[in-house]
C-alpha cells in the first residue's frame, strides 16, 4: 500500500491547542510537582470527562457512553453502515500519576479528528475517540476493565465487588457514576452487544526510557509484554509485642517479608527484561505494638516472552509456601495477560506516516499493558508511542514535550485518515 | 511490717458484680470473637468511662477528670490532706483488643474500693481509682500519653500533631472528647499542676504465658522491662512497575525488606527474651503498578537488661543505613523507657496479701509496659498480675477467669488498705 502525506491534514493538527487542552485536564485533580491524582468513577474524573465532551460536541462530534463508563465522541464517516475505526486511551490516573499516562492518547485523537474536519477530509468509515474507564486499576484493581468488558474479555459485573481503600465497592460506585451521566446517551456495550470496530489505534507515552535514550520521535509499538497479577495474604495470629516470645509467635509481617525475598529470587533477571513488583501492601491491625495477624501484598509481574511468563508465574505458589515459617497464604492471580502482538496494519500504518512526515522512528514493544491489548482479538489494533522525560512515568514529575505530543497526534492523524478509508 | 487477714474486706469482693462488669463493658466495641475494639477518645471509649462513672457515684465516689482526659473516682479518706492512694489501668484497647487488658485493672480498682465500704472499713488517705488515657498507642502512638503527661515526662502538648489513621490528630480529637465530658468536675494535672500520690497499684492480665504455664494465681509485679519505639521511613522513587526496569529503580519496598531483614539479624536473640516486632506498615501510593516511593514502618523493642536495651536499640540506625541499596531513610525514636524496678513497699504488699489470703504467687517482670511505669519516679509503684489463658493478649481471644480477675481484686483491697493506712 502506498501512503501519501496529506499536508494540509498534518498542518491542521494544533500544537498549541492540543497542549492547552492537556494543560486544562491536568488542573483537574491537581497534585503538587505538577502531578495528576484523577482517579476513575471520581468527581474529578467526570468534571475532566465533560470538558472533553465540550470540546468534542463544539466541533460536532457525538458523545454515548456504554454500561461501564466508556466514553465515545463520534465523528460520523460516509458510509452509514461502516465499522468505526476507534482511537484513544484513558482519563483516570494513578494516585500520584502525571499529566500524560493515558489522557494524551485521548485527546490526540480528538485532536487527530479536529484536524481530519478543519482539513475537509471525509472518511468512508466512521472514527469514533474513545475514552475507557479505569485503565489504571489504581483505584480498583485490576485496570482495563472498561476495555475488557468491551472485548467481552470478562462479564461486565465481574468486578462489582471489588472495592477501593476506601471500602467502597465497584459497582457503586459506577451506578453513581452513571446516574451521574444519566443525561448522556447510552450505548450497547462494545462486541457484547453490537458489532466490531474495523481497527483500534491508541497514541500514549511511552513511560519508558528507550525513545528519549535513542533520540526517536515516534515508537511504531509491536506488541505489549505479558502481565500476571497477583495478590497474596499471609494469615498469621495477633499477640502482644512485648510478653510474646519472638518463638512463639505466628506474626504474618515476618513471614510476608520471607515470601517476597524468596519471590526476589525466583524472579531475579541479570538481563533486567523481567518485571517484578511489590507496591501494595496492607497490613493489619497495623498496630506498632500488636504482631500483624494478616498482610496481604501484590504481585506486578510481567514479560515479552510467554514461556517466561507462564512458568515463572506459576513457580510464585510453590515459592511462597515454601517461604513461610509459621503462617498460612492465600493466592489469587487478579489478572493473566499474555505477550500480544500488534497486527501489521496499523503497525505499517504507523511506520509509513512517522516516515512520510520525515519523523525518527523506532519499532518496540510496550513495557506498560494497555487498554489496546484486548482490541487485539477483535480488530487490527496498534499503538503510537512519543519519547517522555526520563521514561518517568506513574509520577507527578512525568513529562512529554508539546513538539512530541503533536507528532504523535499527525502521525495518529494521518493513521486514522488512512484506516477510514480503507 | 505484719499483716493480718482482713476476712470481711476479702468476702466483700464480689467476683459476680466484677464479671458482670467487665462483660457489660466488653459489649461496648465489641468485635468479633469476644473481642473489643475501644480506641481511646472515641464514642466507644466515652460511653464505656459513662457507664463506669455511674458505678462508681453510684457508691458514693466522685468522679473527675484533667487536661489529658485521665478519669478519676475518689473516696474519700479520713485526713483530708494526706496524699492519695492511686489504683487503676487504662479503658482503651487495642484494634483487635480483648476484654481485660487495662479495663479489668480499672474495674478490679473500682470493685477493691466498693469491697473496702461496704465492709465498713474506712481509710485515712483518700483512694483514687483512675482511668488513664490512651495507653495502647493504638489509635495514637506513642502510648501512655495519659500517665507520661500525669507525671510531668512530657508536656500536655506534646502530642497534639500526631495524627490517627483518619488523618485526625491528636489535639482535635482530644479537644472533642473533653468538650463531651464538659459535665464532669476538671482536676488540675497531676504532679504538673498538683502533689504527687503517696501510692499506685495497678492491676492487670500478665499478657504472657508464664502464671498459667506454673499454674499460679498472682504475679508479684518486680518491674517492666525497658521498651523503645521507633519510625522509620523508606524513601524512594515511584516508577511505572511495567516499564521501569528493575535496576533502574529506587523502590522503597525493596529497600524497607532489606532494612528489616538486617534488623532481624541485630536483634536475634537465642534466648528468646528480646522482643522484635515491626507491626505497623504504611506504602505510597500503595498501588500494585506504581513502584513504592515511601514505606513507613513501625519497630517495637524491648529488654529487661539495659545495656542490651541501649546497645542493640542505638545499633538500629546504623544497621538500616547499611542496609539500603538505592532509598534513603529517616529514623525517628518515639518512645524511650528503660527498664522500670518497682518499689518494695507495693512489691513487698503485694506478696504479704497473696500469701495471707493463701493463693498462689511468685515474683515476675512485665513483658508489657504500664502506666505504672511513669509512676515511679513519683511515688512507691507497682503491679499485681493475674493469668490469662495461653497468654494471648492484643487479641479478641484473650480470656482470664472470673476466679482469677477475683483473686485479683482481692489481693489489691488488701494492698489498697493497708497502705491507705499507712
Amino acid at each position: 500500500m502506498s501512503t501519501t502525506i496529506a499536508p494540509n491534514l498534518v498542518a491542521a493538527v494544533s500544537e498549541a491547542r492540543q497542549w492547552d487542552r492537556l494543560m486544562q485536564l491536568a488542573k483537574i485533580g491537581a497534585i503538587p510537582g505538577d502531578g495528576v491524582n484523577r482517579p476513575c468513577l471520581s468527581p474529578e474524573d467526570r468534571e475532566a470527562r465533560r470538558l472533553f465532551i465540550g470540546w468534542g460536541e463544539a466541533i460536532g462530534l457525538t458523545a454515548s457512553i456504554d454500561q461501564l463508563g466508556n466514553l465515545f465522541l463520534r465523528h460520523e464517516g460516509t458510509d452509514l453502515t461502516a465499522a468505526p475505526v476507534l482511537s484513544g486511551s484513558h482519563m483516570d490516573s494513578q494516585p500520584k500519576g502525571g499529566r500524560f499516562d493515558g489522557i494524551y492518547g485521548v485527546i490526540a485523537a480528538l485532536e487527530a479528528v479536529q484536524a481530519l474536519r478543519e482539513a475537509g477530509i471525509t472518511t468512508k468509515r466512521p472514527i469514533e475517540v474513545v475514552g475507557w474507564t479505569n485503565e489504571e486499576g489504581g483505584r480498583f484493581a485490576p485496570g482495563c476493565m472498561g476495555s475488557m468488558a468491551y472485548a467481552g474479555f470478562a462479564p461486565p459485573d465481574t468486578w462489582d465487588d471489588i472495592r477501593d481503600n476506601a471500602g467502597i465497592a465497584w459497582a457503586d460506585a459506577l451506578r453513581e457514576h452513571l446516574a451521574a451521566e444519566a443525561d448522556i446517551t447510552r450505548r450497547p456495550l462494545g462486541v457484547v452487544e453490537g458489532p466490531a470496530p474495523f481497527a483500534y489505534v491508541e497514541a500514549h507515552i511511552e513511560q519508558g526510557p528507550i525513545l528519549e535514550q535513542r533520540d526517536t520521535d515516534i515508537g511504531v509499538v509491536t506488541g505489549i509484554q505479558g502481565s500476571r497479577w497477583f495478590s497474596v495474604e499471609i494469615h498469621g495470629r495477633s499477640d502482644h509485642a512485648g510478653t510474646c516470645p519472638v518463638g512463639m509467635r505466628q506474626d504474618a509481617m515476618q513471614d510476608a517479608i520471607r515470601a517476597i525475598t524468596a519471590l526476589n529470587a525466583l524472579m531475579h533477571d541479570p538481563t533486567d527484561v523481567l518485571r517484578f513488583t511489590v507496591a501494595r501492601m496492607e497490613v493489619f491491625p497495623n498496630a506498632s505494638n500488636s504482631v500483624a495477624d494478616l498482610v496481604r501484598f501484590s504481585i506486578d509481574f510481567r514479560h515479552p516472552d510467554n514461556a517466561v511468563l507462564q512458568a515463572r508465574g506459576n513457580a510464585i505458589e510453590g515459592v511462597i509456601a515454601a517461604s513461610l515459617r509459621h503462617c498460612s497464604y492465600k493466592l489469587f492471580e487478579r489478572f493473566h495477560a499474555v505477550p500480544a502482538v500488534f497486527d501489521p496494519l496499523v503497525v505499517d500504518a504507523v511506520q509509513r506516516a512517522a516516515a512520510s512526515q520525515g519523523l525518527s522512528h523506532m519499532r518496540i514493544p510496550s513495557g506498560a499493558f494497555h487498554d489496546s491489548q484486548f482490541m487485539i482479538p477483535l480488530c487490527p489494533s496498534g499503538m503510537i508511542f512519543i519519547p517522555c522525560r526520563g521514561g518517568v512515568s506513574h509520577n507527578p514529575a512525568e513529562y512529554a514535550s508539546p513538539e512530541h505530543c503533536a507528532a504523535g497526534a499527525r502521525v495518529l492523524a494521518q493513521v486514522l485518515a488512512e484506516l477510514a478509508n480503507t
